[in-house]
C-alpha cells in the first residue's frame, strides 16, 4: 500500500485539503550536517558526488519531514558538465572563464551529452531508494535566460545590461544562445527524469528582471523547449519577482507556477487562470521574526492558497543560509497540522 | 511671457500632446563633467556645498536639454545632517556607524531642525536662479521605509531580512521609527520647496521588495505624513519593483507615480486609476543597446504613456555609471521631436 505523494496530487490539483510543502534550497547552508559534509568540497565537485548528492538531498526530508526532496544540484552543473570553464566562487556565485562576447562563442557552445552525466543518474537512483513512498522528488535545472544571464555578463548580475543588449541588439544570436541552452538543460532534466524524478521545478531566477514583452518573445518560447523534453511529470516554473509574469510563466508548459512573496497567491492564482496550481510564498526575509509572526503569516499564505486550484506551500525564494533549521522543522509541523482545516475553512468562504 | 514647465502640465494631468522628459540619476557618474567636479570630493560633502550642488544639477539640463532639474542629492543627506553617523562608501553604498539594534537607538534618533540645512535652501535658489523658465526642479528625498531599511540594516541588503523582522516583530516600536524618519523626510522635501523646488520626487527605492499588506499597513502611513507636508505641489512617488504596489503608493498624496520598467505604462495607469499621472519606464539596462532599439522601445513608452492621463517620460530606473551620455541627449531629442506625433496617434486608437 503506497501512497501517492501529495505534491504529485497538488501538482494534479487533486489534493482535497491536504497540503504538500518543501522549501526552495532546503537542502543547504542552513544546515549543521550539510555545512559538515561538504566541508573541504568545492560547489561543482559535491554535485558530482553521488554519495554526498544522495546524503545532502535526504537532510532537510529527514530533519524536517518536508514532502519533497529536491535534487541538490547547482544551475551551473550542467554548463560545467558539457564542458563551459566556470567556477563557483564562495560569496560571489559562478563566475565564467570566457564570458560570451561573440557570435563565435555562442557558435562553439559545447552540448551536454547524457554520457557525461552518468552520476547525475546514480544519484537520483539513490534518492529514491532512500525517499520515503509518500515524499516526492523534484528534479532541478536552470532555464534558458537565467544560465544565459550568468554566461553573457560573467557572473551574477544587478541590471542584466549586457544580457538584454543582446536579446535586443540580436534576436537571431539571442535565440541561437538560448536554444543550445535549453538543449542543455533539457537533457539535464531528462536524465532526472529517466532515472526517477517525479517532478521538476524549472528555475528561471532573474527572469523578473524582463519586461513582459522580453519575456514573451525572447525567453518563453526556450523555456517553453524545456518543458516540452520533460511533458511526461508535472513541472514546477518558478522566477523570483515575476508578478508581471505569472500568466506568461504558466503558459510554457507548466503545471505549477511558483510565485514569490510579492503576489498573493489568490491573486496569482486569478492571474494565472483555474488549469494550474501554485507554489509559494512565505517571504523567506520573515524567518527571523518572533515566531508567533512567522505562523500568521503562514496562515494567511495558506488561505490564499486554497483559492488556487492546486497549492505546494514553501517559501517565496530560496531558504536563507542564515535561517534557523528548527523554525523550518516547526513551518512544515504548522503546515501539516493546521493545513487541512484552514483550507476547509477557507473553501468555504 | 514664461512658459509652465511641461512637467508641471503633466503632473496636472494638462499636457495635451507635449511630453517632458528627465532621467533619474541624470546628474551624477554617466557624465564626465560630474566625474570632474566630483574628483577629491566625498559624496556627502559634495551635497552640502550649495555651489558645487548647483553645477551637478545643471550639468544635466545644460547637456541633454531635459525638461527637469532634479535636485542633486543623496537619500542620506538628512540623516547625516540631524547627526546619524554614517559614510557613502565608494562602491559599497551607505554605511551607518551604529546599526539600530535596539529600542532605546529608536528613542534618541535625533530630529532634523530646517536650522541645520541652510546651505539645501542656498543650493535650491541658486539652482532656479540658472533653470530656464520652461524647466522645473524636483525636490528629492529618501522615503521611510527606505531610509529605516539602511539604519537597520546597517547598509544595503539583499532582503532586507532585518529590517521585516523588525516591521514585524514590533510595529509600535517600527512606526516610532518610521514617523521619526517621516519627519526628517518631510523636513528636508519642505525647505527644498519653501526655497524654490517646483515638484518634488520621494523615492522608496526598495519598497518593491515587500508584500502588498506590509506596505499598507507599516508604511504607506508613513510616506503619506512625509506627502502631506509637500501637498502644495506636484508630489512623484517612486520604487522599484513595484508593480504590486502601484495602486497603494498613489494614496500616499502623490499626483505622479514613478513605475519600473516591469509594467508597460498603460497597465500601470489601469492599475492606478485616472486621477493620477505616471512617469517611466524605459529599461535602463537597453541604453548599452543599439540606437534603432532603444530608439523603437522609447517609441513603445510613449505610445503606452499616452493611455494614462498624463505622462512623464523617464528610466524605468536611475542612469547606470555607464551609460553614455550622448545616448542621453539623442533619447531627450527623440522624445521631444516625435513624442506628440506618437501621443496624437495614440490617443485616437
Amino acid at each position: 500500500m503506497t501512497q501517492k505523494p501529495t505534491l504529485l496530487a497538488a501538482a494534479a490539483r487533486e489534493q482535497g485539503n491536504a497540503l504538500p510543502v518543501w522549501f526552495m534550497r532546503q537542502a543547504g547552508r542552513s544546515l549543521p550536517e550539510y555545512r559538515a559534509v561538504r566541508e573541504g568540497t568545492a560547489m561543482l565537485d559535491s554535485c558530482r558526488r553521488p554519495e554526498m548528492v544522495v546524503e545532502i538531498t535526504m537532510q532537510p526530508v529527514r530533519r524536517h519531514d518536508v514532502d519533497a526532496a529536491i535534487f541538490f544540484s547547482d544551475i551551473m552543473v550542467p554548463l560545467a558538465a558539457a564542458g563551459v570553464g566556470l567556477e563557483i566562487k564562495a560569496g560571489v556565485g559562478p563566475v565564467i572563464t570566457d564570458p560570451i562576447r561573440t557570435a563565435q562563442q555562442v557558435h562553439e557552445l559545447p552540448e551536454l551529452h547524457p554520457e557525461a552525466i552518468p552520476d547525475i543518474a546514480e544519484s537520483i537512483r539513490g534518492i529514491r531508494a532512500e525517499l520515503p513512498a509518500d515524499k516526492a522528488l523534484i528534479g532541478f535545472a536552470g532555464a534558458p535566460f537565467t544560465l544565459a544571464s550568468y554566461l553573457v555578463e560573467g557572473g551574477p548580475s544587478k541590471d542584466y545590461a549586457r544580457t538584454k543588449a543582446l536579446m535586443a541588439a540580436d534576436p537571431v544570436l539571442w535565440d541561437e544562445l538560448c536554444g543550445k541552452l535549453a538543449r542543455i538543460s533539457a537533457t539535464f532534466l531528462r536524465v532526472q527524469v529517466d532515472a526517477g524524478a517525479q517532478a521538476i521545478q524549472l528555475f528561471d531566477s532573474w527572469a523578473g528582471s524582463l519586461a513582459p514583452m522580453d519575456y514573451a518573445t525572447r525567453v518563453l518560447p526556450h523555456s517553453g523547449r524545456v518543458m516540452a523534453h520533460v511533458a511526461d511529470v508535472p513541472r514546477i516554473h518558478f522566477g523570483v519577482g515575476t508578478g508581471e509574469l505569472l500568466r506568461l510563466m504558466s503558459q510554457a508548459g507548466t503545471e505549477v507556477v511558483g510565485v514569490d512573496w510579492r503576489v498573493p497567491l489568490d491573486e496569482a492564482s486569478r492571474r494565472i487562470g483555474p488549469l494550474h496550481a501554485v507554489q509559494g510564498n512565505l517571504d523567506p526575509a520573515l524567518l527571523t521574526a518572533p515566531w508567533e509572526v512567522i505562523a500568521e503569516r503562514a496562515r494567511d499564505v495558506i488561505r490564499a492558497g486554497a483559492k488556487a486550484p492546486g497549492h505546494i506551500f514553501n517559501l517565496g525564494h530560496g531558504v536563507p543560509a542564515t535561517a534557523d533549521p528548527d523554525v523550518l522543522t516547526r513551518l512544515v509541523a504548522l503546515v501539516h497540522e493546521e493545513g487541512p482545516a484552514l483550507r476547509a475553512e477557507a473553501a468555504t468562504r
